[in-house]
């Protein structure tokens, strides 16, 4: 919606495994997030403008051929991935089926770029998680090594920490490839934690909402937080809270992909950015939703949980992401209002709040 | 069979794979390698030894987990994979194959490791090519980065070169993973280009030869120089030569393999030996060839043809590879004398040879 508001031909191919896995794993989403279908409709009523609207599975190659020769993409923005850490982690089965939904997926996309349309610039959505928590500051992809005396800019070491972040690292190196050998374009947007809900397009009709998940699986963790605040859960913090990421509104993600696309990579370019706007421990964030609930004269508990997955619960953390500011990303930062705004929304859908699925129950070893 | 000789017990499984591809691409072994059951047969005739069986793929999690219940091992050397770089560059069905068949069996083992034998120590062939030719000199697995004033030691960068090699960055990244968050022990050997034929234990027997392979999709360059300077082919250097490996021996393959198994990597340990004792250019070795196949009485031409593959020709080139030899490896270095072996045992089996199989089909870049 957001792209094709500022003037792009759109079109959106989706195969529902989100909405799959999340009734799976008996959650929901918070918002009545209606069909896609419903959802293309609404945007056609609203603006005059149709998207095209191709269900199927990037895994099946025909399918991912079949777009790229009657849609014939400029770009290709490529969020089609399993996206949840912990599912990833349930068991084999779901390791498994990350990696193979994942690398397969993307492999597809490469090939049909390769050999359908090899000047389209694809804008793939990656992770901040897969540099994990080194002890060194994080730079956009690659690092200019020293070592005996010689030097080289080669792609940032890696530390995933579960099988969906060691897919996407399998997506950066397949992708890597692809532009040094083939001489493809690629945008890898290592994307931080995104929270939020409302964005100008969301905001101009109910049906048009996104998703909001707040269950420990596909929830991220301010989400849960303000979920947790209205339904007078306390806040679990994972740990001692040390956990340090970089976060993003959703109306800064929508910027980025959108300045991605307009400003696409050179031919034989693996480009990455590293797509959030500010740094925070999860901590702070408790502190905040507690902070702001309080004003909204709601009582809020602190409550650290065991952590359920193997992290640094404290460590260094410090990363670069410049290169999306000097394109033009303007950010919306995490004001006490913002936070103020998703707790009201989160009253709103009150009623739809399940209990059930909000406290950890995906180890990452599961015989801890 | 050298594990069996070294006194260990000793259990095999294969789902004959190779054999399959190497049909697949109307090629054969130079020797006329037995099925696996007959060289069972023909070891127990003269070791006394029984080694057991297993026929069935790792793709599938059930004949893997079968295989830990049944026989228990303390460790596992797992060299189930597609070897050949040009095999995963065929088309794109040959390189999700590739994929799925290596990162898949590998994913499989680990969850077996975990679940039902988290002591075992996991011995996992990987490749040098990994690395690629990075413009630094090339480490063990790790790297010391000293950044901003920080340091850190992170794994090497990699610069995979083929979708094959690609699939072994994915699974090191993979089994990494494994023995941070599960603390399992794993061995990543990451091999160079390995030459020649005769080990102490297939000299025992015609009956227990081992393949040997020298078509452009599976040979290896030394074994396919040897091969052409037998029937009178010119020797093909791809490009200018100038494409530097690590190279080693069969027989020394069988001592590094023997080494890690008998100093196990510790729980919790990601451990990565370079596995070859000399570098040397294809230029070199086409010259090494040349010279020995002359002091036999065969004139040799050699021929640069254009390279298939997309890679740099000239390049700095320096692997560390201390580890092994720390363990006690004794290297058998490629002397005219292993080369001249080489070529006569080629010429005892000139009748088997297939020329068409020889010469690069298989390009990096189909549209090239």
């Amino acid at each position: 919606m957001h792209l094709s508001a500022a003037g792009h031909d759109v079109g959106v191919a989706d195969n529902f495994l989100r909405r799959q896995m999340v009734m799976e794993v008996g959650s929901d989403s918070l918002t009545p997030v209606q069909t896609l279908h419903e959802r293309v409709r609404a945007w056609r009523d609203l603006s005059g403008t149709e998207l095209d609207l191709f269900v199927g599975n990037l895994v099946d190659a025909a399918f991912v051929e079949d777009i790229f020769k009657s849609f014939r993409p400029d770009a290709v923005i490529h969020y089609a991935e399993q996206p949840s850490a912990p599912y990833s982690m349930i068991d084999r089965k779901h390791a498994v089926g990350t990696t193979r939904n994942n690398v397969e997926g993307t492999l597809n996309v490469l090939y049909a770029l390769r050999d359908i349309a090899p000047e389209t610039h694809l804008v793939k959505l990656g992770t901040m998680g897969e540099y994990g928590t080194p002890d060194i500051d994080i730079e956009e992809g690659y690092i200019e090594i020293a070592h005996k005396g010689r030097k080289d800019t080669l792609p940032f070491p890696k530390l995933p920490g579960s099988m969906y972040h060691l897919s996407k690292v399998h997506d950066s190196h397949n992708l890597h490839f692809a532009c040094r050998i083939w001489g493809l374009r690629a945008t890898d947007l290592n994307q931080g934690v995104v929270y939020g809900i409302r964005t100008e397009e969301t905001e101009l009709d109910e049906r048009l909402c996104t998703r909001f998940d707040y269950d420990e699986v596909f929830g991220t963790v301010l989400n849960r937080f303000c979920v947790q605040a209205v339904v007078g859960h306390p806040l679990t913090v994972y740990g001692k809270g040390g956990q340090t990421r970089g976060f993003l509104n959703i109306i800064d993600t929508l910027q980025c992909v959108r300045l991605a696309v307009e400003h696409p990579a050179e031919r034989g370019e693996f480009r990455v950015f590293n797509q959030f706007t500010e740094q925070f421990s999860v901590r702070d964030l408790a502190t905040l939703v507690a902070r702001t609930a309080e004003d909204l004269g709601i009582n809020v508990v602190t409550e650290h949980v065991p952590d359920p997955r193997i992290e640094a619960e404290e460590h260094h953390y410090h990363a670069t992401h410049t290169k999306l500011l000097e394109l033009g990303l303007r950010p919306h930062l995490l004001t006490g209002e913002v936070v103020s705004h998703l707790i009201q929304t989160v009253q709103r859908h009150k009623d739809r709040i399940l209990r059930d699925p909000i406290m950890p129950k995906t180890k990452w070893d599961p015989r801890s």
